[in-house]
C-alpha cells in the first residue's frame, strides 16, 4: 500500500519533471510525452530488470501508464502555468527523487539484499529516468551537476537503515522519516550551494 | 510464421538503416557492423526485456545474427549504390519501423498486455533501435525530429486494434494492413512535412 | 574459480578506468565513484540481462560491490600519481577488456550457445560498460575510436573456439592465453596504430 502511493506519487512528479525539460527543448507534443515516460518510469524499469521482477511494475500496473498520459496531457495544456513557477521543475524532481529512492531499497529488501546494495539501487531506481531523459534531450546528466544530487540519495539510504535499526517494525514512519529527510537535505543543498569537497585545485582568480 | 517473417525483414532494413548513419559518420568497418547489429536488435532486446521473454530473440535463432552479418556486410560492399540512392534511408527506416512496431504488439499480445501497454511496447520496439543507433553516433534521437515518427506507430498500433475488432481472427490481413498503414502515412507525412500542431508561439519574421 | 579471477580483475581495472575518465571530467567524488561503478558493472549486467541470468552477478556477490567502492576511493586518493602514469587509462582499460570478453564468452558458453553469438556476448561485456562511461562523460564512445577496439575482442574470441578445438579440456590455459591474445593484439595495434583498412577516400594532401 505505503509502496504503492510511493510508487504514483513519484510517477506524477517524474513526469511533470521531464515535460518540462522536454518543452524547453522545444520537443512536439508526442516527444514531450515520451520524455515524461521514460524519466517516469526509467528508474524502476531498471531496478525490476536488474532484480529480476517480472512483470516490470508497469506493463501489468495500467494506473501508472494512465497516470503518465493524463499527467503528461495536463502538463501540456497548463504549460504556461508550470513554467511560470520557477522552482517547479527543481521541486519536482525533488520529490521523485526521494520517492523512488524508498521504492527501490524496498524492493530491494524484499529479496534480502545486503543495505549496501540496497542503497546502490535506491539511488538507481531514483536518478536513471533522469539520466535516460537527459541523455535523450542531450543535456549534462543531473547527476554530475554541482549540487548534490545521488549523495542525497545514499544519505536518504542510510536514514533508512539507521531508522529500521532504532524502530524495527515501523514501516510507514521510516517511510516517510527518509523521503523528508531527502527532501530536506537537497532543497538545503541548493539553497546554500553545498557541494561535495572539490577534487582539484581552483586556478586562483587574479 | 508471420512473426518470423516480419522480423527478418525489419532486422534486414534496420541493419541497412544502421550501416548507413554509421558510414555517413565515417566509423570503420567493425564499427558500422555494430551500428547495424545495435540498431537492428535494439528494440527487439528491449522488448523481450520488459515482456520477461527468455532467451532474448536474436541468442538463439541464429538466423538473426548472420542475416545482420551479411546485409551489412552486402551494404558496405556495396555503399557506393546504397548512398546514391538518396531516399534509401528513409525508406527502410520507414519500413523498420512498421515491422518492428507490429511484432512488438503481437509480442505483448501473447501474454495479454492492456492494448495501451501493448501500443506502447509496439512503439518502444520500433524506435529504441534507432534511438541507441542515434547515441552512440551522437545524432539528435529521430524520434524528436520534426517528421511525425512514433506519432506513426500509435497510429498504426490503433489500426490494428481497430482491426481486431472488426475482423477478429485475420491476423494476416491485420497485420500486413497496419503495416501498410504505417508506411504510407509516415511516406506522406514527410512528403507534406505533416508534423503536430507546435506547442509554442512561433517567432514572426519582418 | 577461474571465472571469479577474471571477474574481480575485470572490476579493479574497469573501476579505475572509468575513475580516471571521470577525474578528466572534474567530476566530484561521487560523481567519480558513479562512473567507476557503471564502468565496472555495465557490460556484465547488460550480459546477464541478455543470457537471462538471475540475479544480476554483482546483487548477491558482494565483493564486487565492494571491489569497486574501494578500488575508486584508493584510486580518487592515489588520482596524482595515477594521473603522472600517462598510459594507465589505456592499460587498465585493455585489461579490463580482454577480462571481459573471456567472462562473456565463458558465461554464455554454459547455456550452449552458437560460438557467433558466444564472441558477440564477449564484446558486449568487454565494451558495454565503456560505452555507457563514454556516452555519460559525453565523450565519443571508444569503441568507435580509431584504433581496432572491439576487433580485437572479436580476435580474442576466435582464439579461444580455436584454442577449443585444439586443446579441449584445458579452459585455463585456453583463458590464459585468449587473454593475453587480446592484451597483446591491443598493445601492437595502438603501438603501430593498426586500423582497419579504409572505407571512405582519403582526400589527397596537397
Amino acid at each position: 500500500m505505503i509502496l504503492e502511493i510511493i510508487d504514483i506519487l513519484g510517477v506524477v512528479s517524474f513526469t511533470i519533471s521531464g515535460v518540462l525539460v522536454a518543452l524547453r527543448k522545444k520537443l512536439d507534443a508526442f516527444g514531450v510525452l515520451i520524455i515524461g515516460f521514460v524519466t517516469a518510469t526509467g528508474g524502476g524499469t531498471l531496478r525490476d530488470l536488474l532484480l529480476g521482477v517480472r512483470p516490470i511494475w508497469w506493463l501489468i500496473d495500467t494506473r501508472v501508464v494512465y497516470t503518465i498520459i493524463i499527467t503528461a496531457l495536463v502538463s501540456i495544456v497548463l504549460r504556461k502555468y508550470l513554467k511560470s513557477v520557477s522552482r517547479s521543475l527543481f521541486l519536482f524532481d525533488t520529490i521523485g527523487v526521494a520517492m523512488y529512492t524508498i521504492a527501490g531499497i524496498e524492493k530491494s529488501l524484499i529479496i534480502n539484499l545486503d543495505p549496501v546494495i540496497c542503497v546502490a539501487i535506491g539511488i538507481i531506481t531514483a536518478c536513471f529516468g533522469g539520466v535516460i531523459r537527459d541523455i535523450l534531450c542531450r543535456r549534462i546528466p543531473v547527476i554530475f551537476k554541482k549540487e548534490i544530487y545521488a549523495t542525497t540519495c545514499m544519505l536518504g539510504g542510510i536514514t533508512f537503515f539507521a531508522l529500521r535499526q532504532i524502530l524495527p517494525g515501523n514501516s510507514v514512519i521510516i517511510n516517510i522519516t527518509s523521503v523528508m529527510v531527502i527532501i530536506i537535505i537537497r532543497i538545503l543543498a541548493v539553497k546554500y550551494k553545498l557541494q561535495l569537497p572539490s577534487l582539484y585545485k581552483e586556478k586562483r582568480k587574479p
